[in-house]
């Protein structure tokens, strides 16, 4: 993936030599993937060396060297720590200064490195790697769209699998098998269904709980396609809403509308979350909404800042972003109304299509 | 979880004020989970600093403070970093010497607690955590057993899911789908469910290929239950076997046969991986076996070291461990067991039961 490689150094400074990207046992820096293109494979302990000129080495262990060999890097293979430690070594002993993802290397590679290199200049990057990926070029945009449109196609299904005394661990199952059905390599991220009071919870994922009559149903859910995910939320009434109820709902409808509005190239993202939250507060439900209006979107989840109170940052055009204005009452319940859109030249555009009527099933 | 915190304690050297487990926005720590004993939530940006007496104090931002209600610890919510850094500051103003997960902890969030905390001293306790989580308690034994029953149910199911033209995809759809609506909280990590010449790649999950007569089908996966995981795998031949094939699947199942027989309390955990590693050299596919012959289990997949050539551990009681030798031949095929087992007084125990004879379907 060259071009992103020649994004990333266009933007610095131009005094790196290279920059290191590490996966560990347990972390895995999403920005492999992106340098790479790859779409498959796990690269636990693999990294990549990437060059101003464009060109990667690619360090694996030998488990993977197949699938790694699918991209344009040059791949090295090692079998074991020391093969891994002299090929680091080779590849990089001329190299002064690198970069480095402070936000993702664990402190214990780092000190590694240190070790390995002890002549190197080691730098952050972590902030220009999340401003490289806040604009996605054409192929990242693909994956997204057929992220959400695979999502799409489970938020129609879903008033169908909802029944009395159903669990919340069963629909999530039949939402998970919906997606992978229709071609997602997996979920995003851990499928929320909860109902009734714990809809009130906004991270709650979750537990046995049974659909009763009356009950609100959240679902916050999306595929995950070729590395690329979708995340919407949609909020269903179990029966019929009462009106209190109906007023959650539409007041949060009415926020995500009101941000919606305000997205095009040039806003301030911090403006967006700030009108948002003011109409919820100048609403009964003041206070109500405890989280920021949307993040960026792309091949993590969390995929760098968007509408919060503190991000500063300007909208750009092909910047991906959700907006997800909710309202929560603890022992009561919750909405939460979610969609995935994308910055265009003179606006933006819905990646999600869902409806957004008050369903009541 | 009082007593897996004195357990922790009891083992270093009784010189720190706490341990402090911190997870960010990108990397969960399961250790967090570990001590807390929480069975739910994301937890992101969360943090626990445990104490030598037992107790936990446990720091959250409002979007989980009703989910980690339910633990013993001390919670304390914030709504933004300003207030995070304020209770963190006034619960370790006192603290002289922290333990910190190095191999956890991203760079940044260590510099970040450095300039917090200017004059405390930090400690890694990344082997100490991984020791104390080598021996299992009995809760984490219960949960590991029910995730290995998911697991196993699913492995009986298999051979009614192949049909001809069937995709690695939505194979594993269908898997994934059987351990959820076993009860599963989710699969403990990407289904592998290889075809044909994919089986040969060890770490290759599933993409689009489609069954066909005399392909093998290697499937490797397993249920996550309360955080817990098993991890199992079995390879079956769509259609009957050829002499090659059965030598193959043969020569693993001896191979994990010879692992088995000599686990038992006492013996150096490289010394199971060199015999087994042995014998399969001694065949026609010397050099074919290309990873460790296992792996600890628990709380994460990869829970710390196992069957390797270089740990010189010796098995204990309670330790949970994966045996799964394997044979790859590139452009051909691989075949895999893989079983999870628990070390007992006098020797081992199964947790995965399904069964080893070759299957044809």
């Amino acid at each position: 993936m060259r071009k992103r490689v020649l994004k990333f150094f266009n933007q610095i400074k131009p005094e790196l030599d290279a920059i290191l990207i590490k996966n560990s046992n347990s972390h895995i820096d999403m920005n492999f993937f992106y340098f790479t293109g790859l779409v498959q494979g796990l690269f636990e302990n693999a990294q990549i060396i990437v060059y101003p000129d464009g060109t990667i080495d690619l360090i694996v262990s030998e488990l993977e060297a197949e699938t790694a060999k699918k991209t344009t890097a040059h791949v090295h293979v090692y079998k074991n720590y020391q093969e891994y430690e002299k090929i680091l070594t080779n590849l990089s002993s001329n190299l002064k200064k690198i970069g480095i993802n402070y936000n993702a290397v664990p402190y214990q590679s780092f000190l590694n490195l240190k070790k390995i290199f002890p002549n190197t200049l080691f730098t952050d990057i972590s902030k220009d790697l999340i401003k490289t990926r806040l604009t996605k070029d054409s192929k990242e945009i693909e994956n997204i769209k057929k992220a959400c449109e695979i999502t799409d196609r489970v938020v129609y299904k879903i008033p169908e699998l909802l029944r009395e005394g159903i669990s919340e661990y069963e629909l999530a199952a039949e939402m998970n098998f919906l997606m992978q059905k229709n071609g997602a390599d997996k979920p995003a991220f851990d499928t929320i269904s909860s109902f009734a009071q714990h809809t009130a919870e906004p991270h709650y994922t979750h537990g046995d709980t049974q659909l009763n009559i009356n009950d609100f149903v959240l679902c916050d859910f999306g595929a995950c396609f070729k590395k690329y995910n979708a995340d919407v939320t949609r909020t269903f009434m179990f029966g019929k809403a009462n009106e209190k109820q109906i007023e959650m709902y539409e007041t949060v409808k009415k926020a995500q509308k009101i941000g919606l509005d305000m997205i095009e190239p040039g806003v301030s993202a911090c403006d967006v979350h700030k009108n948002v939250a003011l109409y919820i507060d100048s609403t009964q439900f003041k206070g109500r909404f405890i989280h920021s209006t949307g993040h960026s979107l792309g091949i993590e989840v969390h995929d760098g800042p968007g509408f919060t109170s503190e991000n500063t940052m300007f909208l750009e055009e092909n910047m991906v972003l959700t907006v997800e204005p909710g309202i929560y009452i603890l022992g009561y319940g919750g909405v939460r109304i979610e969609d995935d859109i994308i910055v265009t030249k003179n606006g933006f555009e819905f990646l999600s299509h869902a409806s957004k009527e008050i369903f009541e099933v």
